[in-house]
């Protein structure tokens, strides 16, 4: 009896969902069986399945598509643009394939990159555009197997414009983006998430409307999971097509490209390059206002609006793609107004998450790269394992060295003139360092009239939730106790918590309180004699850009401090202080000092001397509070530091 | 600079303290990140690392020595001896050889299986006698394989008495101790600690004491960790022989051996066998009272507590080794008085930990073997890895069958009469079953007058902790609601809680309120439309024998109900509720209607029937609250099924 039931138990077992599982053992006898509770499903599907469960679920979405920037300082922009477009919760990006731009290069510029670092460091889900005409098939693999590498999950196989004026098909080669979707299943198996384009009106160089419906139709039985429409601009358009599509026996998922106009010139431009006519009543309105700039793009908001709405009311639509021509505004206030703009992002975990299918696992950090996810995710960039469940005691994390602190991805938002301004034209003593730290916490201009919005440690602005500690942090840093990265203790609050919950709801969420700032040596020395009488409640890590190094850590264990419960859930800690890893963050955040300020100035001038001799003589401190349920004591550790200074 | 940082960073990381890191990482490409923090470093080091940490901090310890028993129902009672006395705190405990019982086989009464028994199941650090004359070097090399294989870690390396009077060595056979130790190091390299006897007053068979110390340096030379001595009866005699090994060179630990003087009889025998001579002044108390047990044995402790206090005293003694002749009382009571009893043990994880080195660090189990500790550590004994950190959502556990429900140290410590008298002679229908397990719960006696001390899923009296929720389960009990297993929800209790506390000082730990009971299908149908209303509040797992499963849990995910937070550590979780587990002990919460409690009745009979039915029909559900913050609502969910069923 009791095998029997042993079986029925495996078969129950074998049958259950496989979400999150992939790194579950099979056996008992596998060495890792700290698997990852499926906290967000969406870490572990793929793009078509994300797309069949909100269908499913009734949810609508979008997606948004970017082009490749011309220059480096663009590139910066359009990663923040990313960022901030990205919080609204699209279901992916897409970035369009740039022929003249070496698009499978490695520049900062091109396709192929612009696309990694979408996927890598902003955590978007994100296809990459592919033509294929004018290509061998070699360097159409090149780029599919670099691109897998990098981590890019889909692929939106596209022809091309061919070269010259008059093209004529090469035999064996890429003559239609049918040939390139054949391709990819054939070298790439189901690997990659395949669009397509379908074409509202037929492709402007079809024989027929039917003929091009046909060849969709091919694309999608060699493999293509969904299809991406050319823009259109009339609702009646897609939904005519989107039937023409269902009566050929097409029936994967058809998402309309809403292009909002939002200029006269770009709109021109567009329906220039797409061979399409714009609409008489589109040009009755848009021609006597062809130069205010404002009322054109409320006139786009205002259509693209009334004409999602219709969509989306037709019971066809269940997600909307936008042509964003890489501009924020219009695109925003559309979303905003169709409601799709996600106001209140649930963050999964307390730190930003990487789309990279190997991190899929991920969901430990140590808390040091708070502020720089970016800097994080390229340290950590060559590990083929990810911690899960616990951090654990590795004696060796082995982060990637931090040469170049100018990779675009990495790199202040703001240029050198703007940093000056907030941090200060000339530097008269460690005091001046000292108000750039206070006037970063407290939001108010410094002596210049300046506000300072970014730190060498924090391209952003304060944190919501370091805003609760906002008087302490002041009183400090104004002492020169010079914080870095904070958070409050937190004794259960809901995971729902608009300022420090994260994950599915139905939880609850903690923390350890934590202080990490930069401090003279004396004030180390006051600092250390007060840390004694707390030795059984506060663990301290002390260091210099030198490596000597102070701490009462147990067994240089990781301290956890973020963790969450929620319901039919294992524990999830996502944030520790590691030992460790804070012997790396070390050099990271000493070197910021010299390379993010002290080379604003000249060689050698006082300015410069002042950042340098902080850089050399200053600790690296940070204190967990281990008694979360009670009052947080660090605040006190600091007072008492200072009362024994005076 | 960043890269000589990184180094500094390299040399102190690899300088840490080793402790508790024989799982973790060496690079971060190691698949199992997941060591498990080191919250109790006694699971992790060697009795002799034990010994010296124990010393260098001041803390005096004992250990107790124990013989196979004869007969397997003497088995069953030493093996809850073992658990009793395991939890005054000895530091080990040593299982002599026994070469007439057959000591290296498998039978329950053999030193190894006993010893195997006293580490696995009862968790305690425990060293093998093993007596090395009249051996082949193959019987004792299959003999060290086996321990080994067992999870023995320790060796006490003796010669043994020879078969015949006359005794005549043995051309290269094992004469001598020495021989035994020099073959455990060369065969087994530094695997075992070695223990080896010290003779006060010199052995017997020696030429001299002068002879003897030099044979006990050769011992120690030779691989020996530590000495524990033979008997004697007056302080200044193992202070002398103290003395006396120190200034031969011999620098080891030496652990006297006391000997509670507990009868007559056993005080006679003993030193025919050791060949001692008792002195003048304790011969003259005993004769006169030879015939008074109580008196005896008073007298025994007595001198056995002075004695004790002087060697302690003298500062040169850290350890105590006691020869309790597998008796309790004079034993328990020498160490209470001498304060070195563990009056409230902390128990490390909330459940009983093995001392198996394979399972250092296990730290996780489902909750449902909580009162079977024994019977999960035997069905997961051919495990190679145990889950740590995670229970991670392993689709196949492979638990062990249980098809043997008699192995000695599974069985019940009560005879079948005793079980009859508080399980009923005779049952008359499902209410006389609801009234035993009201009676486990109330503590008061059965309608015959005899109080229900165990149950077949719970071999002892009711948990403290269980108390908390006793008029609760009383009530519910009654009414058919059969629960074998329980626990209230905790919001943060100090780990030092009496009760619920767990794991080292200055954390805090927390539990999901949690219950698990047998219920007739009647009660199931209610209580499942009653779970509606608590959909996203209470995860629950229903089954019958025949393995039908109804659940709600997400994804078969495992569910943490109890975890700690402590300073300086990772989270520690070390119960859950398994969905897939809980279909392997379903088979054993089932069986054990029959094996334990049906059978005890004759075949065909009434009460047979009766508890036949039950395990046909009734249905084994578990609850689980996750809203731990509030209060528990299970009770509520099952007043409410109640409250739909009249």
């Amino acid at each position: 009896m009791v095998n029997e039931t042993q079986q029925s138990c495996s078969a129950s077992s074998s049958s259950r969902s496989d979400g999150g599982s992939s790194s579950g053992s099979e056996s008992s006898k596998d060495n890792s069986r700290c698997s990852t509770p499926v906290l967000d499903a969406d870490r572990h599907e793929r793009l078509r399945e994300k797309m069949r469960r909100r269908q499913e679920a009734g949810d609508k979405w979008f997606s948004l598509e970017f082009f490749p920037p011309r220059t480096a300082n663009a590139a910066v922009n359009l990663i923040s643009r990313f960022d901030r477009m990205g919080a609204g919760g699209p279901l992916f990006i897409d970035v369009t394939w740039h022929p003249a731009g070496d698009p499978g290069s490695d520049k900062e510029t091109s396709s192929m990159i612009i696309a990694n670092t979408a996927v890598n460091y902003c955590g978007l889900e994100t296809i990459l555009h592919m033509t294929c005409c004018n290509q061998t098939k070699d360097d159409i693999t090149g780029h599919l197997q670099k691109a897998k590498r990098l981590g890019l999950k889909n692929i939106m196989a596209l022809r091309g414009d061919p070269a010259g004026e008059e093209w004529e098909e090469e035999v064996d080669g890429f003559n239609h983006a049918v040939d390139l979707v054949k391709h990819i299943r054939s070298e790439f198996d189901d690997y990659f998430d395949i669009c397509v384009a379908g074409y509202p009106k037929g492709h402007p160089e079809a024989e027929s409307y039917e003929a091009d419906l046909r060849h969709l139709k091919e694309k999608v039985f060699a493999g293509a999971d969904f299809i991406i429409t050319q823009l259109f601009f009339r609702p009646e358009t897609f939904l005519k097509f989107m039937k023409d599509c269902q009566a050929a026996g097409i029936t994967c998922p058809i998402i309309p490209g809403i292009f909002p106009i939002q200029g006269y010139h770009s709109l021109r431009q567009l329906v220039k390059l797409s061979k399409l006519e714009v609409p008489q009543e589109i040009k009755d309105v848009i021609e006597p206002i062809k130069d205010n700039d404002a009322a054109i793009r409320n006139y786009g908001v205002e259509l693209a609006v009334s004409m999602c709405r219709e969509l989306l009311d037709s019971g066809m639509v269940h997600g909307l793609h936008f042509y964003t021509l890489n501009r924020e505004v219009a695109t925003t206030e559309v979303l905003k107004r169709l409601g799709l703009w996600n106001e209140d992002p649930r963050r999964p975990l307390p730190w930003a998450v990487s789309a990279h299918p190997k991190r899929r696992v991920e969901d430990v950090r140590p808390i040091f790269w708070a502020s720089r996810p970016k800097s994080y995710i390229y340290r950590t960039q060559e590990w083929d394992d990810f911690p899960n469940g616990r951090w654990g005691n590795s004696s060796s994390p082995a982060f990637g060295e931090l040469k170049d602190y100018y990779l675009f991805y990495l790199k202040s938002k703001s240029p050198r003139e703007e940093l000056l301004k907030m941090w200060g034209e000339e530097l008269t003593g460690e005091e001046s360092v000292f108000e750039v730290f206070t006037c970063y916490i407290t939001g108010e201009p410094n002596r210049n009239g300046h506000r300072v919005t970014c730190m060498p440690w924090n391209d952003d602005p304060l944190a919501t939730e370091t805003n609760l500690l906002k008087d302490h942090l002041e009183k400090v840093n104004r002492r020169g106790i010079l914080t870095i990265n904070s958070q409050p203790n937190i004794n259960g609050k809901p995971s729902t918590d608009p300022i420090v919950g994260w994950g599915p709801s139905g939880g609850y969420v903690f923390q350890k309180a934590y202080l990490e700032f930069f401090a003279s040596s004396e004030i180390v020395t006051a600092l250390l004699k007060v840390l004694k009488k707390y030795e059984l409640r506060v663990n301290y890590h002390i260091v210099n850009v030198k490596g000597q190094n102070i701490t009462n850590a147990p067994d240089l264990q990781p301290n956890a401090v973020t963790w969450g419960i929620f319901p039919g859930r294992e524990i999830i800690q996502p944030t520790v202080v590691d030992p460790v890893s804070f012997l790396y963050w070390k050099d990271e955040a000493f070197a910021l000092w010299i390379e993010q300020w002290a080379k604003l100035y000249e060689e050698e001038s006082p300015s410069r001397m002042i950042i340098q001799y902080i850089h050399d003589n200053y600790y690296l401190v940070n204190l967990v509070d281990n008694d979360f349920p009670l009052e947080n004591c660090l605040w006190q550790v600091v007072d008492d530091t200072f009362e024994l200074l005076n």
